[in-house]
């Protein structure tokens, strides 16, 4: 098999880590594998460089911070490259831009839009491990860029993509993906299996185990997925595609949370323009708003008026500049008053087995209303149920769902 | 003007210091010039990662060394352009691919075999300040490499040869380069000027202000080099072409190494082929021979028999190898014993002047016989002349040949 191993920041976090995901690589290529090994920086080093740019400016030029933060990743390859040379294994590592990777002119969040492994591909042929800096490309002017949050992920998929690569694992310090964060809820069971789907809205909702774009890249292309822990031996969560046999059931996990505040602007007049009035005031400012929800109100309303409620949720650190950003066009909107909560949370199921059970949602509302638990907004997808919720009674919800959907018995 | 400015470890040490180094660059333009800034890796950075890397392996692979290595400059250079940016200017950093700095493939020690400035050009063109990573290039496989000791003057003469610029500024820890080590000799004075040919003669000597390769690089292109203080405003040295001036005083500089070791082999066979045989044995073993005597032996040796004593001195280094080679291959060259002595020093005197004054080495001796200080070996250039003597009398030695020659009273 030709396999992408992708090494997280903690894992590769002191030499003696090191050494560990070296012996690790090379005990999967005497299996008689192909080995690729992607790895980030190593833990602390990719904040360090970020604070010492921030200290010479605040808003850092993000071509140059770029080429600053690019070297966390090019440490760490040579460190592991080196370290296989004290196992008595040869191996080569490549830079982001050596192994090819294009990508588009976004500082600090650039996309890959183009794939060259050639020297890679040399590489393996001649039975060498290969190590690849992740996080980080070359654009069209030959400047370096990197990936933003989450970026040796995405090196990783791409590169498995680009080497049609039979496998891509992720190692990280969880044992894999979990029905529900085994932190609130002790009968949290890791799942063998996910589709991409699921996973997708698992990230989005709040699962930090891997990144959204890495996923829908993977999916794109088929790439098989397995998250694992990088100092276990066992087997992790296999993200692919959905099968029959996820559909029979409808819930697969339950997510939470906390980082999100709702904004409300009362009685705004129920007139076709004002949402998008709102809306592209909020995303000019580069908030992305998640929930929106448009009621009409009854309260404090003149009899007869045409008047609704507008409520949107935003991330918490947003919370404050969208609240100002609203009380200052309050007038210039309509809206009586702007009502704001930061003390909310976001309690999730999802499963693609949704589409073809019914009842799910009734399910889920009368497992929180048997706790006492009010549903402030709620939002669904094909293969997914939100509900905002008061963030006390978070832990809570998840507890309760993961009991009525009877996760704790997951198959596979 | 185009003026390349290259300042050292120590200057950018701190991003305090950086910032103090972007004024400086600054002021520079503001003056009307074009600047191009060449930086080093902040101090301690380069020795940090060295020891990183041999944790891993005592002798790691150099490509991997190199492309951990030269993450110091890529570092300096990207919080210099920040730095800048705070103070209002905009400055774009270049790596050394990224300003066309070609090498062969020697890892840890590259030569630039070739350079390709056009990026810098056009941001030149654009009025912008541009800042290069000193020592570092890529090779014609596109993996990046090291320069070895002194990489960044080289990398800084090069550009300046390739932009054909007026002047390149060697920004450093010392006030220019001195008629001797002023911490020898307090009557040691800076020179205004020194020719190439000197200031190689120097460098190799043990004077550690510049590095011998850029020397022999900006002397082949002719490029005007000034070595001066970084947080000085003060002229330092300029070093250029030979001149009349400079001919009329024999000896414009004194230097003592005491990094090397004597190895003496008694009562050798006296053929042909006994010296090459001794050499080559050691220069397979990557020893590097500075001075070397064959004398005739009168002591130990049967009448008429056709025996000399062969010595050479190495560095202090590689003076244990040497002396065990020496030992197992003793019976070989039909050696009676190896002697060795690593309580030596070298003092040179240097100066163009010497072409066409006669007696500079009878004045030498002299002045070294009045302080009852014997001289064991003897070599001799054009412009300079060479004493090993023993280790203790190097400092008293330095003195005393920099009264003799007046060096006190060098003009210019």
């Amino acid at each position: 098999m030709r396999i992408v191993q992708k090494y997280g920041g903690s894992s590769v976090a002191t030499l003696e880590l090191i050494r560990g995901v070296a012996k690790r690589a090379i005990a999967t290529k005497n299996e008689g594998h192909e080995v690729v090994v992607v790895l980030s920086a190593m833990k602390g080093e990719t904040d360090r460089l970020l604070q010492l740019a921030m200290e010479a400016h605040p808003s850092p030029e993000p071509r140059e911070l770029d080429s600053v933060l690019a070297t966390g990743e090019q440490v760490s390859i040579g460190l592991f490259a080196i370290s296989c040379q004290a196992l008595g294994e040869k191996v080569k590592s490549f830079l982001g831009f050596q192994a090819g990777v294009k990508t588009d002119d976004q500082h600090g969040r650039a996309r890959i839009t183009d794939l060259d492994p050639a020297r890679i591909r040399t590489e393996l042929a001649k039975g060498r491990i290969v190590a690849v800096a992740g996080f980080q490309g070359i654009n069209r002017h030959g400047d370096l860029t990197t990936l933003g949050r989450g970026g040796s992920d995405a090196t990783a998929v791409a590169l498995a993509i680009g080497l049609k690569a039979d496998l891509c694992e992720i190692y990280t310090d969880v044992e894999g993906i979990y029905t529900t964060d085994p932190h609130i809820c002790e009968k949290a069971r890791k799942m063998e299996r996910i589709c991409y789907e699921e996973m997708l809205e698992l990230a989005s909702l709040g699962a930090k185990v891997m990144e959204i774009r890495s996923v829908e890249l993977g999916m794109n292309y088929g790439v098989q997925i397995h998250v694992r822990h990088a100092h276990s031996q066992a087997t992790g969560t296999l993200i692919l595609k959905e099968d029959s046999e996820m559909e029979k059931t409808p819930v697969r996990g339950v997510t939470l949370s906390v980082n999100e505040a709702r904004v409300t602007l009362l009685n705004v007049p129920d007139q076709p323009g004002v949402a998008s009035r709102i809306l592209s005031l909020v995303s000019k400012a580069g908030v992305v708003v998640d929930m929106i929800i448009q009621n009409r109100s009854f309260s404090d309303v003149p009899e007869g008026a045409k008047l609704t409620d507008f409520s949107f949720t935003v991330p918490l650190t947003d919370y404050p500049k969208t609240m100002e950003l609203m009380e200052a066009a309050r007038e210039e909107i309509g809206a009586s008053r702007v009502v704001g909560d930061d003390t909310i949370a976001k309690v999730s199921i999802v499963g693609v087995g949704m589409r073809n059970h019914a009842g799910v949602a009734a399910l889920m509302f009368q497992a929180l209303a048997k706790e006492n638990i009010n549903l402030s907004m709620i939002s669904t997808s094909e293969i997914k149920i939100s509900c905002v919720i008061e963030k006390k009674y978070g832990e809570l919800a998840v507890r309760a769902l993961h009991e009525a959907f009877e996760l704790d018995k997951l198959e596979g």
